[in-house]
């Protein structure tokens, strides 16, 4: 493989809320996303999911709270938490979690994006 | 869990080669590693290894080559692949692996670190 470098691969996109996998590691992979504006509720029964901030400011909602993570924060949601991602400005993330899990979790709507979209 | 700052976390330490794990993502780690210098040969039977560097340049010598890494650059160095890191600058990187791994892989010697010494 070649190194990835991820603001690069930042310029080759830029639709919202729709995750590129840049990277496996054994069954997991790396995603990029741009995100803006409110994401949905919802939550992954089968998996924590890391979140890494590269630009921008994001907001995780919780049931009990609501975290603020700029550049250069890491949060891991835990499995079967419901939260909700938005983003006031335009943020940049590194999201890792295993193959195959869907954005949106339990939910199946309009920001449900296509999975092993690589870039 | 509370977010993670990936600065403020490498400034509670200051060995090097001597990964810090500050988070888990199901049964993998996240580990900070300051480096310098040069590491040992190498290899992981068992699993790929994430790098991403945060500060600094790291190489990787290979058999058949060598890469270098910047901020903002990321590797996945395959299982069972013999490689070498090593940084002419003190380096920041984080590594992403699965919990148990020892950080020289199939040698034991002076470099050979702890497992799970979070901060």
């Amino acid at each position: 493989m070649s190194k990835i470098n991820l603001k690069s691969k930042f310029e080759l996109f830029q639709d919202l809320w729709s995750p590129k996998v840049i990277a496996e590691l054994n069954d997991y992979q790396f995603k990029l996303v741009r995100v803006k504006g409110d994401f949905v509720w919802h939550k992954h029964d089968e998996t924590d999911e890391a979140f890494l901030v590269l630009d921008g400011v994001l907001n995780i909602e919780f049931e009990d709270k609501t975290i603020e993570l700029k550049e250069g924060e890491l949060y891991i949601v835990p499995k079967g938490v419901l939260h909700r991602p938005f983003a006031h400005q335009e943020t940049k993330i590194l999201i890792l979690e295993p193959r195959n899990i869907i954005n949106t979790g339990d939910v199946s709507n309009e920001l449900t994006a296509e999975n092993d979209q690589w870039i």
